[in-house]
């Protein structure tokens, strides 16, 4: 059967690895590359699916490990799968709770069966393999799986980094198996293969060649995000991303910066996703062209211009910086609703721009502005 | 120069005191009878202004205590007035800060010359006269703004009643004056006068006559909401409309019931205001053709149906009862938005409903289909 997914790459930068394609998925084609909203309960906070579509959201993130434990499952699949749940006609990415060993570790034990995570509702252990990570995720019924990975928090020693990179391996196997067992991509999910291996570049060499023994429609960088600075991500991602198969999407998991999105592209990554654009909305940061802004900031009190003027954001094209400040200040959760609508507006512009500048072969130029836009220089008066 | 209000009746029932109008302002003209949804800080809470135009919303209230404390009416005003501020084209009516004499009792005093009210952001205490809340609404910049009252709580003694009623028409002579010193309606600010007495007919009628002493663009019916029953309630309404001039719309403040609604309706109201669809939407409460349903109910937990329907709203378009339980369970705002943006459509929808029966001369056989609907029976199965 012909599977309904594909990734077809349109342009490649002459100056890097930077490149533009379409990932091509059951609920239709998404120009590469581009950047997906988290929706950790089946919601992206705050955040209606139309106006979701209506920023430039294309594809959304959805986090197995909370939907397991609330509603459940089965009760999404009953609900008619993620798709119907949410509301959200477009594709659907959901993560492993691999993510989770990380950042719920303090309440996690891993062995090479899987893992067992305290439930953050009530406290009672949630056991996760690779075959129920996988079926969990089929039955929410995603475009998107990812394979279940153990992911070590940065820095931690190469032999334990390893070990985790290792087990990985083993649960990809796993997964892999249990995916093709319940249909495959035929079916209408994509399993994408996680690489791990830390900021070691050796050992993400080693990972790439593992997890390239399975033949999947999409990869990801793994274990990135999880403390390291800038420089070893990038050598992370430098390692990984000349071994990967040009054919194929390559997702950078949980990087949200616009600096990091565009070092990453530079390397040949086409997908991101992170909670950045709506956190910071709640907390009444709001990304500019000019640079960062703190809402709360009694400078934007009688300012009447937008928060960016070059943004064609709903926000941007309705109110002031001194009606979002008055809300942000007063409590009123319009702020953090209309701030997220133009940070996620934001991100997905810069995804837009960046394909149109490598589409027209200058990927540099335009990177060299955005790193001029300094996007964390802090307040700037307009 | 030519006032730009005005009000046109269109129909009347042959059964009842019913009717249909329009309402012209500045702002659009609006079909009557309508209800304004409340923006107390200058924010229906949760709800951006492209939402509430599309979900039927015509004219928006705001309130003036609050606005004055924050951000400041001269803030406001800098910042263009509150229609530049909200974001919202269509027509804006204010408050006069007369309710809050009643809703903060505990902190305010009254006198022949004002009240003096502890301020809710820092306690300091706010002094409001009839004067200055003129020229804090002409700074804020409504459509109509609503003159000072003093509304008594229910129960109280007649004469307690009283003497606030004859106060509140002392304080309307000094609020007509200084609107008219600043540019009357004619500079785009009508001035609605209010109607007090209590749950007395006999002072209501008093109360009448004292304010139509003063030719004004529109009357009020106020001192409802505060405490009494249903029955004292139309009785105070229907004491006072049949006095009013037929050709000025007339506001039922603060009523926000749907058997309420029609009951005011058939004694001769226009114009409704409550914060009931909002705040039942934020504490998960959803109005319903077949009656009112608390979504937090586990029934809904796998229910794939929508919430009404009969409603043509967002809500009811893209999700289902079981989504919207979840995320009310799993704490996400995105409930209160869906249920708000869902309850709102369902007033303003019986208000169109309600003006269809009125120009089709079938008020009361609508009436009983929505006593009928009975939205206060609580959670029905689908």
């Amino acid at each position: 059967m012909a599977s309904p997914f594909g990734f077809r790459l349109e342009a490649r930068s002459r100056e890097c690895q930077a490149r533009a394609g379409v990932f091509r998925t059951p609920h239709g084609d998404v120009p590469t590359p581009f950047f997906m909203p988290v929706g950790t309960r089946g919601s992206v906070k705050g955040i209606h699916a139309e106006d979701l579509a209506r920023v430039g959201t294309r594809v959304v993130l959805a986090n197995t490990y909370h939907l397991h434990l609330r509603p459940g499952h089965e009760t999404v699949r009953e609900l008619g799968g993620l798709h119907a749940f949410m509301g959200w006609n477009g594709p659907i990415l959901t993560d492993s709770g691999g993510y989770q060993l990380f950042s719920l570790r303090e309440v996690t034990s891993i062995d090479e069966g899987g893992a067992t995570v305290k439930s953050i509702v009530d406290g009672t252990p949630i056991r996760l393999t690779p075959e129920s990570v996988v079926d969990i995720q089929l039955a929410l019924g995603p475009d998107v799986l990812m394979a279940f990975d153990h992911c070590p928090a940065d820095p931690s020693a190469e032999s334990e980094v390893q070990a985790a990179t290792e087990r990985t391996h083993r649960w990809l196997e796993r997964c892999v198996r249990r995916w093709r067992e319940q249909g495959g991509e035929s079916d209408g999910h994509a399993l994408f293969g996680i690489v791990q291996g830390g900021g070691f570049p050796e050992l993400r060499k080693r990972s790439v060649e593992a997890v390239l023994t399975h033949d999947l429609p999409g990869y990801a960088v793994g274990g990135v995000s999880v403390g390291e600075d800038q420089r070893t991500m990038q050598r992370a991602v430098a390692a990984a991303t000349p071994l990967l198969p040009e054919d194929r999407p390559r997702y950078l998991m949980g990087v949200g910066l616009p600096r990091d999105f565009l070092a990453a592209i530079a390397l040949g990554i086409d997908m991101f996703d992170c909670v950045t654009p709506t956190r910071h909305g709640r907390t009444h940061q709001a990304f500019t062209s000019r640079g960062r802004i703190n809402l709360r900031n009694r400078i934007w009190a009688r300012d009447d211009s937008p928060l960016d003027p070059s943004c064609d954001c709903p926000t941007c094209s309705g109110y002031s910086k001194g009606y979002l400040r008055h809300l942000a200040k007063a409590g009123e959760m319009l702020a953090a609703i209309l701030l997220t609508l133009h940070n996620l507006r934001f991100f997905h512009m810069l995804m837009e721009q960046t394909r149109a500048a490598i589409l027209a072969d200058r990927f540099e130029a335009w990177r060299a502005e955005v790193e001029e836009m300094d996007p964390v220089r802090g307040d700037v008066p307009a």
